[in-house]
């Protein structure tokens, strides 16, 4: 029998989703609980890894058992035992040949960043941007990635074997103060809606022009693109499959 | 030299604002860091406390030293310090009859209540109330506490002189499923909004009726009040002087 589930977390307290020994991790959470509830240790596979800090409204993961409980029993039976920071939104009964990483069509991340006074409120859940920025040109910039691209310039891990993904849009929803930009794509490397952000940043602030974007990008190098947004501004909102 | 500060700060992971031996507090934060600015013991003056896990976006203090610093300085010299979770919004050189606690005409409360599904990334931030509540019967039964009573029931702490405050307005804002409940008097007692919220919440689930709640108010006895609403929905919003 296997489970799809979709959970949301506030990554604030958690080093990241994956599981590492001996830290907190969303997967050791989850894990520890399935374990209580099916009376058996059980794997869960996620869509992708989040970083310590990240959070998500939308993270998808799936698991196999032998148990059959209803969607709704099982959901109510892990969200009861999961702490504060996690939760369950839903569990569905799938075919097996769902996998939550290898099915998935596409992904829905968000960041958003704060160009208003500091909130220590709100400090875990934004980026507060302190210089000045001009918008436009950020918007402006974004439009070089949309496409497929090769973003091996924009990813901390090298050592993938294919580093070329397809970003189908970058949109901007401005609240001033608040500014959340939207990316919608096939996938993303490690670290690349952050490092993406923080280059846009640069160009917004003065520091780069989009000419300079474009040949980072056209480099393929990462030593150009050495800026990286804070994680607590990123969002994964959602897998599509 | 008087300076008159406020400050905001998430009660997450503070022990309450005032001091407490071996314990993360709001006012050691900020004495610590004015010890380094001064280069001398500072004590500061709140104008009341707030508990483990309340928030603030709007507590006042003051304190008193012999080095003359620019409103502006001090305020930045003291936030590039303080850690993300504080964060100083004002600085103001002030006569020296001016007292944060016994200046203080007036304060103003909120209390945020999620009546939607549950949100762990909020879960520091609001109430999520899970029981069905009749809204309009929670409103009505506010009522009862506005003008000048004898608060006795809804303090833990019975031991204070006079228990007798007088509540200016209690105000609902409904953005769904967002409650956020608005309290405006001349003063507090400790837990005192906290122990009206959840008495308001009974009546609303239908565990007493809004006699029951005056019969409770005129007993002047919290044995008859023994709920608490949780801290962390709590939010100290302004003191006006």
């Amino acid at each position: 029998m296997r489970y799809k589930c979709i959970v949301s977390y506030d990554g604030t307290n958690f080093h990241g989703f994956q599981t590492q020994r001996g830290l907190r991790t969303v997967q050791d959470e989850i894990e520890n609980v399935l374990e209580i509830v099916l009376k058996n240790k059980i794997r869960i596979h996620p869509a992708g890894r989040t970083d310590s800090g990240v959070h998500a409204y939308g993270q998808v993961f799936h698991f196999d058992s032998n148990i059959h409980i209803t969607e709704k029993s099982m959901r109510k039976a892990i969200n009861s035992r999961l702490p504060g920071d996690i939760y369950i939104k839903s569990v569905e009964i799938i075919s097996d040949d769902f996998h939550a990483r290898y099915s998935a069509k596409s992904k829905i991340y968000h960041y958003l960043l704060d160009l208003g006074e500091y909130n220590p409120l709100l400090n875990n859940y934004r980026y507060f941007y302190k210089y000045p920025l001009d918008l436009n040109k950020v918007i402006e910039a974004s439009k070089i990635f949309i496409g497929q691209h090769d973003f091996a310039s924009f990813t901390k891990n090298h050592k993938v074997d294919n580093t070329v993904r397809n970003i189908f849009s970058i949109d901007f929803e401005i609240d001033f103060p608040l500014v959340t930009i939207k990316f919608h794509g096939d996938g993303f490397l490690h670290n690349m809606v952050r490092i993406i952000v923080a280059m846009l940043l640069e160009v917004g602030r003065g520091k780069i022009t989009i000419d300079e974007l474009i040949t980072i990008k056209e480099a393929k190098n990462r030593r150009l693109a050495p800026k990286l947004a804070p994680p607590q501004g990123l969002y994964l909102i959602e897998v599509k499959y």
